[in-house]
Parts: C-alpha cells; sequence; structure tokens
C-alpha cells in the first residue's frame, strides 16, 4: 500500500477461535505546523499559527483552509505563495511544517487570531457570545439554491464510493463538497473532522471557487459548532451530516438561516434548521 | 428531559413517507474556559489557559484533567480549590468557566504550556519529535496487570448499558475507566473525545486514584494520539477502542509498551502493541 496517508502494521487479532496474525492498514496522523511569512520586502518575519495532528496529504490545501477559516486569507491576493518549508533538516520534518507568504499589504490581527473566535473577556462566554463571535467573520448566506430530497438522500453513496482511505483503514473522516444537483466536486479525508472541512476550504480557495453559495457539504460524522461555523465562513447554505448535530451547531445554523440535515442515512434525514431549501 | 448535557429541539424528519414533525434530543455543546489562579497570597494573578467546546456537567472535572494532561498540575496538593467562576454577571457566562487556585508553591511554566506538547523549533517537527516530547511529561509505566481476553470482551456491553446521553441522542462519545477484572469504575461522556478522557483523568485526580496503573481505559471511538498520550500520563497501562488506532497511537503505544487494542467488538479485537498483558 503506497498510499500517502496510510501505513501497515502486523497485529494479532483476538477472538473465540484463538490467535492469528495479520497485517492491519492503518490511517496516518502526524503533526502539521502552520507557518506564516509576513511584512514588507527585506525585512520579513514569520509566525507559527498553529500545530494540528492530521493525516498526510493535502497538506497546502489544509493549511489554506485554515488560514481562511480563521479570517487570516481572505482572497486569494493575500497570498503570494504557500509552500512545504524547504529550510528544515530532515525531509520528514519538512513534510510537517507548512508556510505561507502573505502579501505585503496583509497585516494579519494575531492576537484576534489567538482568541480564536471566543470573546474571552472578564464577562465570561457563553452559546450566545460564541454565535455573536461568528457573526464578526462570516458574513451572512447569500444563496438561493433549492435541493430535491431524492439528491440528498444520494449524497451518502456517493461519498461512501468515492473514499479512497477510509474503506481500507476504518479511521478517517470525510468531508464531501456537492453542486446542487448532488455531483461530488471535492472530498478530503483526515483523521480530524475539522482538518477534513479545512482541506475542502483551503481546495475551494486555491480554485476561487468561494464564496460556495451553490454547494452542499456532507460531513461523514456529527455536526459540532465548529464545522457550522467553517461552512458560514465559506458562504455554504446547506450542510448535511451522517451523524448528530450538538445543540449549539443547531442555534448557530438557525441564527444564519443555514440548512442543516441530520442522521442522513436509509433514504431518511433530520432538518433542524432552513428547511425551505429542501424540496 | 431535563438531564444536563441534553436539549430538545422540533425537527422535520423527511424520508419517502413523506415530512413528519418530531422532537429530537441533542448533545448541548458549549464553550467552557480554563483558568488558573496563582502568585503567592496578597498578589494572585489569573491566566485564562484555554476553550474548549465540551458537553456541559463535570466540568470541574474537565478542567482538572486537563491541567493534570497538560502538566500543570502534579498532585492533589498542588490544587487549593476549584469551582465556577462567581464573579461574572450573568448566570449561563458563569456556567462556562472554571477556575482552578493553584498552590502558592506552584509555579507554572506557561511557555512550555504554550508549546502543548509539541516541539516548535527551528528543526521542524514530526511524528518522532512528537513522541520525544511525550517522553518529558510522562513516566515509564509501571503495571504488572493481566486480562483475560474475555473480559475485554465484555467492556463494551458494560459501557453502551451505563451511557446515560449517548443513548438518546446518538451525538457523544463516552471513556470508560475499568479495574483488571473489567468492573466499570468510572464513565464520563461529551461531544469531543479528548474531554470525555480528560472528564475521566480529572474525576481520578479527585478521588487520588492517580496513577491509574492496575486499569483499562475503554473509548468508544477511534484512538488518536493524543488519547493514548493522555492515557499514558495517567499511567493507564491498557487502552481498547471500538474503532481504529491511527499510524502514530500506534507508535507511542509501543514505545512505552501500551497494551493497545482496537476494533474490539463482537467478541473479537486487533491487539497493536503490549499484547503480552493479555490472557
Amino acid at each position: 500500500m503506497s498510499k500517502p496517508g496510510i501505513g501497515a502494521v502486523s497485529v494479532k487479532e483476538i477472538s473465540e477461535d484463538g490467535i492469528s496474525p495479520k497485517e492491519d492498514l492503518l490511517v496516518m496522523e502526524e503533526p502539521l505546523e502552520i507557518r506564516v511569512g509576513y511584512g514588507q520586502a527585506g525585512e520579513r518575519h514569520q509566525k507559527s499559527l498553529a500545530v494540528t495532528m492530521r493525516t498526510p496529504g493535502h497538506d497546502l490545501e489544509l493549511a489554506l483552509g485554515f488560514l481562511y477559516s480563521e479570517g487570516v486569507l481572505e482572497e486569494t491576493g493575500d497570498l503570494l505563495s504557500i509552500k512545504h518549508c524547504e529550510d528544515i533538516g530532515r525531509q520528514e520534518e519538512r513534510d510537517n511544517v507548512v508556510r505561507a507568504e502573505l502579501s505585503e499589504q496583509l497585516i494579519p490581527d494575531f492576537e484576534k487570531l489567538k482568541r480564536n473566535f471566543f470573546v474571552s473577556s472578564s464577562c465570561g462566554i457563553c452559546g450566545k457570545t460564541t454565535i455573536d463571535a461568528v457573526r464578526t467573520v462570516c458574513n451572512p448566506l447569500q444563496s438561493d439554491i433549492v435541493i430535491n430530497r431524492v439528491v440528498i438522500y444520494a449524497l451518502i453513496k456517493k461519498l461512501e464510493s468515492s473514499q479512497p482511505l477510509f474503506g481500507v483503514t476504518g479511521g478517517l473522516h470525510a468531508a464531501g463538497l456537492f453542486d446542487a444537483k448532488g455531483k461530488l466536486l471535492l472530498l478530503r479525508e483526515d483523521i480530524g473532522r475539522h482538518n477534513a472541512v479545512d482541506k475542502i476550504l483551503g481546495a475551494a480557495f486555491e480554485k476561487k471557487m468561494l464564496p460556495l453559495a451553490d454547494n452542499i457539504l456532507l460531513l461523514s460524522g456529527r455536526a459540532g459548532f465548529e464545522l457550522i461555523q467553517k461552512a458560514l465562513r465559506a458562504g455554504i447554505p446547506v450542510v448535511a451530516a451522517v451523524g448528530a448535530p450538538s445543540g449549539l451547531a443547531v442555534s448557530l445554523a438557525k441564527e444564519f438561516d443555514l440548512t442543516l440535515i441530520g442522521f442522513l442515512r436509509n433514504n431518511k434525514f433530520n432538518v433542524y434548521s432552513g428547511e425551505s431549501r429542501i424540496q
């Protein structure tokens, strides 16, 4: 197996039938450090913004999606280049550090970034203030798509039949981006569900597809608050999850009138918000 | 439904049979801010260390588990007290901020904490350096427990039959702590898998059960690197997961000779490391 993101390991399977040695394929997990270069030519600075445990593959997209999601990048003009750091010692370390060069005009607000969307002041935080904070980085949704329910039923099979790594490891989250007719446009996998969505957003950023006003985002697992936040950031009007949404995810979706679908399986689903987009 | 951590919401179920309104129970998700008070009497300082999205309930345990896991707390003497912040405006905000008072002798290394176990230097990071970093905060395992495979088969049912919230929402991770005979000692649930484990560690810290050298940790989902790291920190020799482990989780388990079990279901499991503890 030579796919990136997968590794083989020898294991013992133990059952009522006894012990049998076999080979198992595991999903890889490695740290990725995301750095930015910024400032005027001649006096560029570097800052390390995050380390995330991720499944190797689509690293540049992951970094771009993270930077877009956190509000560091807004449009393609903000980015000069992005690549793995070449000035680092060993190859395996080089593979785990990505540096994005920001345009000279862009001065990132590192303090704001540190707060990571959360209003952490002396007056405390709660679901409401968390949702209010999202409003400062996400525009209202602008979309008039309507989606047939049969299209929604069919999303899962399309995701599953295209998931290259999950089938062999059973250890990955997937995120799929579809158009309103249910055509799969992008599929990304990762051990972290937020990383899978960041990879989608980063790919969309690179391909100049943003905002994704006519698209559906499908999540292979549960829909938590932070995933809905990322969808809103990218202007995605419809999010469908195979699993359950959280209470705060539903509140956030309602605030922005995002169509939130949960428990999508066996030609059936629940709509928690924004049902007017479903035919 | 008045359980903490759960809320009711009206949804539309859409299927081939049409649209039916129904009530759905959702798992709650709210931010929790973890603060510490430190310094000499008369000149105490406060620092906000983290905000984590969590399912309300067992908040103090979650904060304690986080602080222990990150190396801020080592033993019960390090902690003077812990409670929700009372000097904050509204009740809903107060519920989401916890402050731990550290003993006067304890001066936390906030810089080290910021690095969050990761060696983020100019020489880059990789799986190997990440594992090396764990060694600086985790002692070698000291345990001579041996566990019958039949005990391991039975763990799942014990966890499932005791999971109060998952059954009604389908949206939670669980972590269970068992003794070597398979008796369930602690069970915690959360929308975040790392939070469920932190709640276990925090409860063990409070009950002075650490290190957990004769225990098994059962995870309802996958076993990623960070969960194995938390188990090692608490001295837990056996981790069993219903889902798949990651490649780095297996590498870390092998390094510390931790018994790592994956795909535990239907009286069958895989052993990835430390099989000598299984009978």
